[in-house]
């Protein structure tokens, strides 16, 4: 320890008052956990196999056999991978009644049948494990780029420790949350390794309707033309096959948010109970229904930039000057007709009213915002203004056909334009909400919903249909 | 309890090692809880007055009559409604020393003259009260849909007992926080009934003047040009006068966000103290100042879609292709107009920049972020760019008007065009706002701010009005 | 006393059973945090030099002089500034065991060597001392208006009476956060002092950048048409020039985001480790990448709107109408470029989709979306849809300069159009990154992140580098 007044040089503003820490392990993160660590004013013991290769070793800190370094400190750190936890077993003694942080993390999930931390509790049952420090990575330690993670999620039995421990997190400036017992640890594990779980489902939905829609509008638009025609509108997939696919899947998806919820009624009404279990895929889609949502936006959000960007189109001012260049040299001039503008401005006004409603959705998703509503207020929100975004989208989709509908001349090779179908699925959604809604039907629901049954026949059966759901 | 052997198997990925929990009642949120509170692998035993109707209690969970049911944990959930509290009074020796968890909400606001969990401390003195799980509903815990309401508030006297009842809200996936002592239950209680307290008076105001702007605008170009002159512009009722009612209410909505401001300081010169009380109607617009710049801030995001979607509606198109027309027809060429050039131009970049700084004052005050700004970066942003905001929009309203403004030819039936209406309020605002930043008044305001008093006179008269202000 | 009576009628709703706290100093802070204190239940006794004065004092607390004050409490809130502490050192056997609260703030950042708490502790060296409540205004205090600071820091050596103090916070309705220990009490006093620490190098980065394209534009569209021409642009600076200048600035900015982090790639590959430090002015610039990338999605939004409002300008109505007006009076029509068609479409869509991306990096980064996911959730974000959203707006703008690029005719007075010059460092990092991802560059360099050196040969001379790096 004779460099540990260079050590107080180096960390001059902070007075080396604190405890000694002992890290087990000297690979990346227990290197940079240590520095990290001697930067906030701990002395810091790693404990090694072998005393060899000082050099990786932050300045000031010492390398010590693990026996001798787990007796300096009651904090143990074990920046060791789980396959090479055995040696611990022979420590048993030193380690009794120390706390033994467990920062491991696994390659995939569920790797194991329980969790790295749950395991070293098994194999050294009289310390006391405490999980931590997992979710971040070496590179923010060493770097102090932490913008992601802030957040040590910590668990463990012993509640003592366990604030020991979120002392420590706090003094190297991250945010400690505490999440239980030590059986919180399987989902502490897997928790770095998720990539946007519950986004895959709405992700891979919107990128295969909108794969099938794009295919359709090239198909109807550039391939028909070219082939009936003679015409080369292939420029159109840059931007006005885009507008029209954007806006379909952007309606769809928004639909598909709130069937799920019309099935779940109709499923209810029909048992007379809602203690009985929904069936996966439908307990499955209600959950990423907020995820469909926002992708949903995202799509009305690039069919709003995609439409105001028409009028600075070349291809746009080109066929605008040519309609004023025919008018010009056949010497007529079409009169203002009062129909055309009443449906093209109430169906941008219905458009605009339905976006703007949509982002204010999208808005009172944010986590910041949505944690400062209470449920009420949530369910006001996502329930009421969600329906009437889906009303107001779809009435515009409907007034966009306007007269266009059902003038079948207008379907080139029998195919009829992609936004029809685009109005079934909301037009479905939308009938059935207006059926629910109806007294008759909206107070048994409601009922149901506050945890009244229909006259259950035989209770046995009853009891064994809760069982089924509680799997 | 010969079923645990399949609540075991119902339940594998969570060994059932977590203590006994007795909940009083077996309606629906009391069995909601229990059923999620067994899927973390708690023992839940219902106390009930009758032990029938076992049909609706969740597999694996006891009923038992309430007093041999509290015998058999140490924390009680109550999940009775408060007028059936009275049986409690006989338990009162069972549950001497237990952790009585009140859950109740109530149909109104401040329904009774004391909290739920008030009365029930004062019922059963020798328990240890405490309030939580109230702000999540029964649909939730069972969906597992918790968008919402992952917090829980938790208050209590007993600091041991809430930190318990903080354990099993972790436990069960939510974040418990910690409101401090039982006083704080009448709050906890009254906060999931709200519905948008503070957004009402903002919310209305802007739909009164909406409906006075748009009334205006249609009697001004609708109903005027059909009087007068036979023309049907009804369509203008979709887009166009929207979009003038949308600025006009944004406007006069963030001049309202600096008007009380400006009355507090003189009032504040007129007191020479800042120790005496506002009227009330003064603290109440002062405390909702945020609603109002989000609503305004709603407007003008219209606004700037209605501005946008201009030139694609047909009626535009129209008048401009006439326009043309008109100027072949007549053979002859508008030549290009600076005045008008830099006039449009302007107006245009005033309003963009203006909606700009708009924009990051409506992403300032997300809770998210403007939790992790300090209170001098908050003051800077929201007042130093607030007035700049109300500076640009005010100078867009006043160079769109340009030349317009005094040619009272352009007054049908002698009404003003609605902007200028809409300039009052903003220009008032200004005209003070600048008077209030000359030195002479600056300085002593600033004074006054900081605690300094102009020479009490009378130190009993002063102290009553410091009485006043505590009420 | 006798004024109890009335404090309870003030305060009606909240009984008047909390603890006294007594509260060193009369100055407006101390007054303001009384005063709170009172409402929310506790009995408060300020302790002054003299007992003078009461006509400031809130009605119902008691002045006393200090040393009476104090043995009135446990817990002692200090709200007089440093320069008077020393008075606290005759009462050292009085305060002895007591709770000391430290709310001072200084005037300029790390005014003294140390914290006023560490001071404070150092002179009172029995009692406990606890840092709290600096970062709440006094005005806050009194209006009940805490949009920006309900984040009370707390820290302190003693946990227990930190807890008092905490207890205490909450019960004012705030929120507070442990910092741990009394080391932290530098950066809880700095905090209130600081303004946007890290968006100033971005901030003035952006301005000179503005400043220069916009003298670089003006210069070469106004000035050289005014010399060369006659003609006068002047209302170009309105929106045509801010429209150049907003892109420019905002993908310079963008890939400035990127540069640092090929920059570093390429310090670790020649030295062979991750662990020497990087010079100052690179980890300068990595940490503030995330203000970079915002100002520089400020301009992009900024860039948007310009370029919406195009077709509703003046300018551009008068020059298309010219044009057509051109068309007609030569009786010939231009055909449709089906080339112009591709260009105008094309550099339009990779503009949508770039600005689409930009915007969910934009949401990304807001402190509650980026809370909320992982680590590698946030480096998929933020480095593959960065680098996704440099690559289209740097195709964007080639394909906006499309033909135009190398015809030289078109560089008034020699100068190339500043779209050009904004270029070359997208392309620069562009072109590096496209070497780095080389499967021979990238394998070594993932060894190096992931904690591998190359041979080192010589230790010491390793081993004092690492040393350097931790100064």
């Amino acid at each position: 320890m004779e460099k540990n007044s260079t050590m107080i040089l180096l960390t001059s503003d902070v007075p080396n008052k604190k405890e000694t820490v002992c890290i087990f392990g000297t690979g990346d993160f227990g290197r940079s956990l240590g520095y990290k660590m001697m930067q906030c004013g701990y002395s810091i013991v790693f404990g090694s196999r072998s005393i060899q290769a000082p050099g990786l070793i932050p300045e000031g800190a010492t390398v010590l056999p693990y026996a001798e370094a787990a007796e300096t400190s009651d904090v143990i750190i074990l920046a060791v991978q789980r396959v090479h936890y055995s040696f611990l077993e022979n420590l048993g003694d030193i380690l009794r009644g120390k706390v033994l942080v467990d920062v491991s993390n696994n390659l995939k999930m569920n790797q194991y049948p329980e969790s790295n931390a749950e395991y070293l509790s098994w194999l050294v049952p009289r310390s006391k494990v405490v999980k931590a420090f997992n979710t971040v990575s070496a590179w923010a330690l060493q770097s102090g780029a932490l913008d992601a993670s802030r957040q040590v999620f910590v668990c463990g039995d012993d509640s003592k420790s366990k604030e020991k421990v979120m002392e420590i997190v706090r003094s190297l400036g991250l945010t400690p949350l505490d999440k239980g017992s030590l059986l919180a640890a399987t989902e502490i594990e897997n928790y770095p390794l998720q990539l946007f779980p519950m986004w895959k489902y709405p992700i891979y939905l919107s990128l295969a309707l909108s794969a099938f829609f794009f295919f359709y509008c090239v198909i109807r638009d550039v391939i028909y033309s070219h082939v009936e025609k003679g015409k080369d509108f292939s420029f159109f997939i840059a931007i006005t096959i885009p507008n029209r696919v954007c806006p379909i899947v952007a309606l769809i998806l928004l639909a598909l948010v709130y069937l799920p919820g019309i099935f779940a009624a109709i499923l209810q009404l029909c048992r007379g109970t809602k203690y009985s279990r929904f069936p996966d895929w439908l307990d499955q889609w209600m959950l990423c229904r907020k995820q469909l949502g926002l992708v949903a936006l995202a799509y009305a959000f690039l069919h709003v930039l995609y439409t105001l960007v028409i009028p600075i189109r070349y291809y746009v001012r080109w066929r605008i000057n040519s309609y004023v260049l025919s008018q010009v040299f056949n010497n007529k001039t079409d009169p203002f007709n009062y129909a055309n503008g009443w449906i093209s401005d109430s169906y941008v006004a219905l458009g605009i009213l339905g976006f703007f409603l949509f982002v204010l959705l999208g808005i009172t998703s944010l986590p910041s915002v949505s944690n400062s509503v209470n449920w009420r207020e949530f369910r006001f929100v996502q329930s009421y203004l969600g329906y009437l975004t889906l009303v107001l989208c779809t009435a515009h989709t409907l007034v966009y056909g306007g007269k266009r509908f059902l003038n079948t001349a207008s379907y080139p090779w029998f195919l009829p334009a992609a936004y029809i179908l685009s109005l079934i699925i909301p037009c479905i959604v939308l009938v059935m909400k207006f059926f629910l809604i109806f007294p008759c039907i909206d107070r048994p629901l409601t009922n149901i919903r506050q945890g009244w049954e229909r006259k259950p026949k035989d209770l046995s059966q009853k009891n064994s249909s809760y069982c089924r759901s509680a799997v």
